[in-house]
């Protein structure tokens, strides 16, 4: 961390910093050029809010050197995380392809997804309990009974479930149903949340805030990791910005910049990040190129009497030819997309 | 809710539209021009979501025509909303000025605080104890250690407290001591906490997230005002753009916009909304004279050595300046700056 | 366009608006409902501004039903435009590949520059020769000068020259010398210059403003298609957003929106739309496999000592690996890569 | 400017950093860390692009310590810059108050409007003749014949007219009639054209481009003032943000930070910040509150029928009731309106 003092900055301000920042138990560097005195702080400052100097007297800014995330940080973690989803790996050679729909709705609904999802090429099913409605008079989702029936498309298909978990209170009754806990973009700062799951074992699929820029993203996951629990998918779902063509912004650029920065597995979700199915093929297609680690695409099997996130679904038959799209640009990838067996018991 | 339909629309596109208006119960109104057919859902439909309908075959777009909110809707409750809040009134002609630091540290820092800016005409105080911090090796805040300093303080000046609720969990406990639960930026969307939060009765102080639309936090209020909770300030506390000269941009058009749009008061933290101290002053004084109903500002004994948000602190004389200031600028706009009387138990 | 009056409106109100609508030639639908009255303006209302109805008594809201763009517009021309460009076509299933400096900078910079990037595959050649800078005190670039070493490179390489023109007073020189000419981010919104390249010949490259809508990009494209040029392709550059860990974000949506909305030609710039050479090649995969026509890519044989955007720009050898990945999508794609023929007087 | 080393930079990539500090006239501040080595680079590094080193082997990233304009800066000049303007002062005790039509339309209308904005307290009219649209086929302005009657307009008043010059082929004219030449938003980096009014010496009126920085204001600033024109105003006009309630967002930060960066006179514009006349009132009020040296405000005498920018435009009359409150506003600020005397021979 560089403090950089203000011409007009006096000696004793220069020796308030330096004392400031021995008492924080780190090393002090001193560069005193001609118009401007620089003082570095070395040791542990990931730690260290930068308006700890900022706000004293003499003090022009204040600049960060190393990353404030550890945990996440390729630096200090060079290789690629990969950890295993029921039958396959995350973060590797595999794609992971999770599809299903927004919300579970019915028996028939889920079941019928399930199965025709992991037809086309699926690895992975999602389905909504608790769903986040900006609108308080909007379908709020089936709670525990949609547990159930997800737990059903499982043991039918074998495909892992992924979930979004909204509040703590939910985290026993999800741990105990789910394979991999969604953080949704709402939630992405709900810091208590990030902490009790960080002390659970179940992989997490962190959905990037929608306004959240990428190193916020890496510091939720640094809550996790501190926690503990090292499985964590990151997922880009579009970005807020003034172009109101489309739902989102896809922020393709968080692509190849989170496999910098990072070690974890990074995911995209074309069908948030545009909000209309007539996008969502060349998105994916566009993630994989860019390097993603997967996709997660909202499939219904009757978009037009969808409860919630209609126009962002596709049809089955629809996602089965992505699936062959995506599949294609994968192999020029040097990637391939996982298949999950049917289990024995199912 | 107006439903415009393709040009290349066939007459089995336009009915199958008619009977989805007819089986939600709304009724219809039919307009066919030349080039294009428009079809009118008519009825309560600040519940229906546009994309009932966007996902049909043969519609274009959907246009709302009326506010998807209703409780919080001035077309629905002409007057201000005006409560009470210890020995003044929000909404209504006296100004709410609540003060205090980011987080409450210590007896002596929120004593001394807390009788500083009354001492300076503050009529309300703030103070954090549980904090949401970007990083997990931040200060947290002191629990519920902090809400005992936090209720010695309001014993001893009569100031009521203003507190922020990070999670359900809480919300026992919070009940129990404070004057008003705020409702921080990134929980603006946690929807399970508007929803427990819309049950209780205390005061609640919502503070719009950091990229919510005015509509946006026009429904989160919604989903506090259906649960029966009617005392609900909004508070604007600046948007993410892309300028970073500072913190977040104030969007000081939103008290205006809101103000037409809804009855409830409208308050503006200048604070959070520049990110340093040097501009506190300036925006306080812009937001009253916009027509805002109140100002929540953090002030600090010691900025320098704040355990968090210092730089955006203001020490109590310069606190006591800007109130001088605002309390100017509200006489010009016919309001003025409510003061609390130290309680004779106090 | 739809004018959609106020529950409070009144007769008078109402028989106003269709008076206005019928004084600019068009014919009115009058659709009235329970809560709202809504009036349907019929006929070329493209070019009509929506604040025409705005501003009167008793509207609430005026929506536009039609784009107000008409000859950039697919509805209008569903064949996509696929226009000749020195030996190859843009638009159809052959990719345009620009490459070259930011800024012509010495004859042996820009021969070298050529040379290597029609031996890596790109089949036209960029280089600046007005250079819009941030800084008066930054390089402005070399003027005619930068033309005639550009007319050398083409006659060496066979490769057509794409320039930016700045202002309407370059304009003879550069129809002179270049085979295309672009305009600029900060200049898609110079309507003097819009208008006079509209009255050339010569194909043009339109960059996106950094803050523009894709409908505004369109809108753009419509000033120069009225002026009789009809040789237009659409860039993608980027846009500005809140994210800083790039430069600006690529709106990658754009492609398959564009492409739906619009007969034009579309490419991507990835190096201005990621500002940093390590994520070039993953955007520019991203770029084609979402559906682009082509890609615009910053090479230079010593980025470290480049005059402008060094830190953006691929070396040749990076640049010739992009150009092999990019290849193998395009082929995924049903797309391949023009080459152009070293011409014989060359 | 400090040029960050990454933790594998070897000796030799410092060294050929301090070589090429060194080789640009620039003194070297080595600091060599347990983690990091910083390197300074010091003296007249404002006019030195950040790229120039970011690109060089084993660098992480360069931050510029001193400002990148200099000629606009405060630091240089701390006074604050006052000019004349026909018969008051900008930059001072007095407001600057500019009114009129967006577009000049008629004789009748500009006249019309001129003696009702004088008789209400504006101090300068403005008015365009040569517009900026976005679509091709709305109307475009009058041109020279409306120059001739602003000229007469401002004979029977005495107030000093604003307009906005769109190419550098309009200069001569223009600044024979104008007494401000007015730089539109989308112009504010059409560096050919700042630089030829840099040469003039008639007063500017710069806009904030809709995306455009702070900082980047200040740039453009620059490019006038470094041609020798020293008489700038800046004027905010609202940026471009995700918010749809209102055409732009008023940056009302933009006040302070700008009066704190500059000694320039920094005016605000309530009609297209906003873009709805419902809010002008209420965003000048909070302009001048913030500190801000004047106002730019649109008032048609008939908005319903204005050619242009109708929803934005004030009536005489609620313009005038607006001056009454920013009045008794400035009193509080310690300011007040300047009032123009009509000439003797008007």
């Amino acid at each position: 961390m560089m403090i950089i003092m203000k011409p007009s900055a006096t000696p004793q301000d220069v020796e308030r910093v330096i004392e400031k920042i021995k008492s924080v138990g780190l090393a002090v560097h001193l560069s005193q050029g001609v118009e401007t005195t620089i003082i570095g702080a070395i040791g542990e400052t990931h730690s260290l809010p930068t308006d700890t100097f900022e706000v004293m007297e003499g003090v022009e800014t204040v600049q960060r050197i190393t990353q404030p995330f550890k945990l996440a940080s390729r630096q200090f973690h060079p290789e690629n995380s990969i950890f295993p989803l029921d039958g396959f790996t995350v973060g590797g050679d595999e794609l992971a392809l999770v599809a299903g729909p927004c919300s579970v709705e019915s028996r028939s609904q889920i079941l019928e997804t399930a199965h025709a999802v992991k037809e086309a090429g699926a690895n992975a099913l999602r389905g909504g309990v608790f769903k986040p409605r900006t609108s308080p008079y909007a379908f709020q989702g089936l709670g525990e009974e949609g547990l159930e029936l997800l737990a059903e498309a499982r043991q039918q298909t074998g495909l892992p479930i992924v979930v979004e978990i909204m509040s703590q209170v939910q985290l026993d009754l999800m741990v105990e149903y789910v394979d991999v806990l969604q953080i949704g973009a709402r939630n992405m700062q709900n810091f208590n949340l990030l902490r009790v799951i960080g002390e659970t074992q179940t992989p997490v699929l962190l959905k990037r805030g929608l306004s959240a820029t990428i190193e916020e993203l890496l510091m939720a996951a640094e809550y996790i990791l501190a926690g503990g629990n090292k499985q964590v998918m990151l997922c880009e779902r579009g970005i807020r910005t003034f172009e109101t063509a489309t739902r989102n912004t896809t922020d393709i650029n968080a692509i190849p910049v989170l496999k910098s920065l990072t070690h974890l597995p990074v995911i995209l979700d074309p069908s948030h990040s545009t909000g209309h199915f007539d996008y969502v093929a060349a998105i994916a297609r566009a993630a994989v190129a860019a390097g993603a680690d997967g996709l997660i695409v909202e499939v219904h099997p009757d978009p037009a009497h969808a409860l919630s996130d209609g126009r962002q679904s596709l049809k089955p038959e629809k996602f089965a030819a992505m699936v062959r799209q995506v599949g294609q640009i994968a192999e020029v990838m040097g990637r391939r997309l996982a298949t999950v067996k049917i289990p024995a018991h199912g």
